[in-house]
């Protein structure tokens, strides 16, 4: 359950003065808009088509059972929207084909419906995610409080049952999708944020449906072909060295031992090289920066204070200790965007994204009415939780889905279970343990979490339209559907597991569920309140959140030619959660671009997004074999290890 | 003390008739030579200064300690001859450049100085190597004879003496290199040999000499450089994860366990992947099916004999079973060379190549001097080693040594110390082991190696000559008088060893010398006749000279394009004894070379050999801080280990 990124699409040049060397102008070079012009977009309402639906309805099942099964295995959920792209084209590329042979075919296969089709299956198969059955939601049964020795009294258990499941998704996942649609206009053409892998899923729709005879456009389709599928047997490759934990080349200790105890490796993942490549180097070197500043020197000076600001005899990945400390920092980003002149393709994309408005009243009276509805409705299902802690959570929500949003449109980072986290305990500490405050805990992450991903999934998806020319009607239209699809296929799909599976979330069986047990225990950490936290946590907390305001406000004040060598804080504080090794990945995909700019600006300006999107695409769709390899039980046969030279010697001793 | 590359130099169209694919007239399109034209070859005898002898002599005894080093602890050699070549070129060209800003430079430095220091240096620290310190000379010691239970008595048993062993060496180490002499005209003439690593250093000492202006030069020259840099530091990187047996990236199972047991996989290895960008498609695809043939067939098969044609409770790699029968196969290549029309480079090289004679019969009535100085000289050294057995080795040797550095130019292996084996054999059931075989043995692959070894050495270098203009007479001179330093330069080195640590040769010391008892045992084995040899060992054999016999013939009768898709029986032979690894290395350099020919025809010609020559001399060089690395005693701090899941969950399980 590990954050992982999003959505899929095309094109780079952009982002709100940030990184402004990286503005090649490809579109000049070759405009992608200029390509299609001889395909009519079709008005938002064609876009919707009943064969879409089928499809994404087969795919949002499929795609279910995967990220089901994977909740309740390992926890570790991968990104599976570059497949939702890809068999959505298949699906209905076999059959049009079919059609237009037979004759019958009354309405051709757009890039439009193709991203209507990917929306769709992404935001049915995200609630199997942001649903918790894995974590919070299975969290609350009673056979995960039966693990714990706290807080297992009634009034701090639910079991699951199919009504209130569908009940509480239709209330609480239709918010996000709501807090998304006024932000759209904000992150898509205002700030003109980049969402790598939505970039990434264009740049692959758009090649799909690339019209005959355009030259450059089909060097360009070869060039994403070709390292689409270098990355994908690059992860085939690499899977077949991943038998065990700490394995294969993900664990490489590339820059030492040492280095990699404190998350500082090259992980050699083909998606965060690709994504470096399409964020600008500002992005990139903020992330590196933030790296250094907590896993290189922080951690390791808070480690020092052991025994001093926190017990010394916690295990390193205790909640109570130094992991702690790295989960509060909601730091807003900058904002204030100076806008360039714009490109061709930019300006065609933007006057499509605006044309079918949604209007704002609408998101915001929609908002409200769900918010209310759900205030009223939520403590018939979780009396523990008061009504006032959901109209709290509402106020505060659609500014951390900004911040989401925001973040995962820099970096490709969804830090939506950190916002959940931060849910509980909140939540938690205002309810007590003695008044169900676990209950209430892992209710409130449940709201929480649906917001904050739905928004940062559905604004990927919202890249991906932007550049491939969807109506943002049509596309909310097709998240809506797929929303209430997925609030039924997935607690059925759960059902069908619970109800088959005796043993389900029990340690050592098939379907262990690991995060249910840990987001329960966070919940009860969280019940004992703020004077859990160890010290200094909030001094720290707030000191950070001040600096990230100021470092904003001096970017803003200061020149474009000032700002341009002052980190992004909101980049800066996503390495701090997870670790230097994708902040390096990243890195080592922009010094690709940098030597190849140097070498051949042209080429590498015109081929650059078309090599990083066949990287994370081809990485995306290799999720899917692996999935089902590991839903199959077929394990990789070799295990790649690292050990000191010391443990080696201990190891070659015990194998003889 | 596995057979290592050898020498270094560049270009690459050639090689009689076999792989025309790779003619891709890369001088046409641009000359070496009219580059250099405007540099005077100097005359011989100016190729020969006071200074190179002074270089090479401090080169030589730098790489003699190493290779000594090396020879008494792991006893494995690299190839140090980039190593000298570069070196020779930094010292002289500091020293002249010094001299020239003071004013004081009368010979400028030229390309044949360099490669006379490098063919000095290397004749010199070869004999480190095939003096069989590490080996056959040790093994004859007290010291190890006392760790054998058998053949242990007075006259199986002759201990190191500094003076003995310099009359040996001068008399048995002149003989390779005068029966090259004669060789050398149809090894690089006639049959346009490739000898990899000697066209390397060539190309890398033509890039350091290369003239100001020459602009495709210049590019290459960059190239080579960059590829110089990545494969050194590749190497560097490689380095860290080797903190044990089998660990880095040299053992990695890139195709499965399985295949790696049958020594089947990619070892990463920049030097053999530069290599089979060398040579031609056909003796890479013949080392493939040579490999398929031998570790994926035979060795399979004959393994389910065990307990019929051998004993079943040998362990693998005893010398009574499945290794000993990959060890008798000399195949002579084939030969009737299509001589293609000449190049520019070509006519030009080989005008200089012939001008400087050096003539046969001098070879030949050398040869049978010293041939018979020795017959009269060694039984005085060894008494146990009956002139007509020296006899009989001066017979055999010159047909073997043409073998030897016929497969060596073919493929870049020297088999120098399997020659040495089968004299083992032989010479030790003639002698029989009541009658000192064991000695007699261990001295007979002495004279053996020695002749064979120098005669593939000095080829690479001789082609190094051709390929810079150096004379083969300033070659041949150069040749003896680093023979005469290594045949005094390395005793002495060893003695100091011998001397200074009372436990070298035993196990477990810091100088066990491990390969000195496992010559002695094979000594032992041999003194046991022909009867110890596995069942369908010699019917094997001879059925395999028979079928190389009949291949070549086939090969020479048939026409050119038939014989092109025929298999050389003598890279055919080289897996047999090394396993497949190799041969995938190098096929995969053919198809980087083969796929960069499809896309760029004309750029691959024009820089496939510097990117080839840069991939050989950068591994080439890193032997060199490796090696003092291993002797300062700093070991690698991590293991890339390459377990089996199964075994991988034991061992997480043992880490706890």
């Amino acid at each position: 359950m590990e954050p992982t990124s999003s959505s899929i699409g095309q094109e780079h040049d952009l982002q709100n003065g940030i990184g402004s060397k990286k503005k090649t102008d490809v579109t000049d070079i070759d405009s992608i808009e200029r390509i299609f012009e001889s395909k009519k977009v079709p008005p938002w309402q064609s876009q919707l088509t009943l064969r879409a639906f089928v499809v994404s309805f087969i795919l949002g099942i499929l795609f279910t059972f995967i990220v089901m099964k994977l909740n309740l295995t390992t926890g570790i959920i991968p990104s599976l929207n570059v497949s939702a792209g890809l068999l959505g084209f298949f699906f209905v590329k076999t059959w049009t084909k079919f059609l237009d042979r037979s004759g019958l075919l009354t309405q051709p296969f757009t890039r439009q419906e193709n991203t209507v089709i990917q929306t769709c299956v992404v935001a049915s198969s995200g609630i199997a995610f942001s649903g918790g059955f894995g974590s919070y939601l299975f969290g609350m049964s009673e056979r995960i409080a039966k693990q714990s020795t706290e807080a297992n009294s009634a009034q701090n258990i639910k079991n699951p049952s199919i009504g209130w499941m569908i009940a509480f998704l239709f209330i609480v996942s239709f918010l996000g999708l709501l807090s998304v649609v006024p932000l759209r206009k904000i992150m898509i053409i205002d700030f003109k944020l980049i969402y790598p892998s939505g970039t990434a899923t264009a740049h692959l729709i758009n090649s799909f449906h690339t019209p005959q005879g355009a030259k450059l456009a089909k060097k360009q389709v070869r060039t994403l072909g070709r390292f689409f599928s270098f990355s994908f047997l690059w992860g085939f490759f690499q899977w077949f060295f991943t038998g065990g934990d700490d394995c294969g080349f993900a664990s490489f200790p590339s820059l030492g031992l040492e280095a990699y105890k404190n998350k500082f490796y090259f992980d050699f993942s083909a998606t965060y090289v690709g994504v470096g490549m399409i964020c600008p180097y500002l992005i990139n070197v903020s992330l590196l920066v933030g790296a250094i500043l907590s896993w290189g020197i922080m951690w390791p000076l808070i480690n020092e204070k052991k025994g001093d600001w926190y017990p010394a005899d916690l295990p390193s990945n205790s909640l109570h200790g130094l992991q702690d400390v790295t989960k509060s920092e909601p730091i807003t980003g900058n904002s204030s965007p100076d806008l360039p002149s714009l490109s061709y393709d930019d300006q065609k994309r933007t006057r499509v994204f605006l044309k079918d408005q949604i209007p704002t009243w609408i998101a915001i009276i929609g908002y409200l009415i769900i918010a209310i509805a759900s205030v009223v409705a939520l403590p018939h299902i979780f009396h523990q939780l008061k009504w006032y802690y959901i109209a709290a959570i509402y106020v505060f929500a659609p500014a951390l889905a900004f911040c989401n949003a925001y973040g995962c449109g820099l970096t490709d980072w969804s830090l939506a279970s950190t916002y959940g986290k931060l849910a509980i305990f909140v939540i938690g500490a205002w309810a007590g343990g003695s008044n169900g405050g676990v209950l209430a805990g892992l209710a409130a992450c449940g709201v929480m979490m649906n917001i904050v991903s739905t928004a940062s999934d559905l604004s990927q998806d919202f890249k991906t339209g932007y550049m491939t020319l969807a109506s943002p009607r049509s596309m909310f239209v097709s998240q809506v559907i797929g929303t209430a699809m997925g609030c039924i296929i997935s607690p059925c799909v759960f059902w069908l597991f619970y109800k088959a599976f005796d043993d389900l979330g029990i340690p050592g069986s098939e379907y262990p569920a690991p995060y249910a047990l840990i987001y329960r225990n966070m919940a009860i950490l969280g019940t004992q309140g703020f004077s859990t936290l160890p010290h200094k946590c909030l001094t720290l907390c707030y000191a950070f959140f001040a600096l990230a305001i100021v470092v904003n406000g001096v970017r803003d004040l200061a020149g474009k030619n000032i700002a341009r060598f002052i980190p992004i804080p909101m980049a800066m504080a996503i390495p701090f959660y997870i670790g230097g090794y994708f902040a390096i990945d990243m890195c080592v995909g922009s010094l690709i671009l940098f030597v190849w700019s140097k070498v051949n600006k042209a080429k590498a300006a015109a081929f650059g997004p078309a090599v990083a999107s066949g990287l994370i695409c081809g990485d995306g769709i290799w999720t899917l074999p692996s999935s089902v390899l590991a839903l199959a039980g077929v394990n990789p046969p070799i295990c790649m290890k690292f050990l000191s030279r010391s443990t080696n010697i201990r190891v070659d001793k015990f194998l003889g």
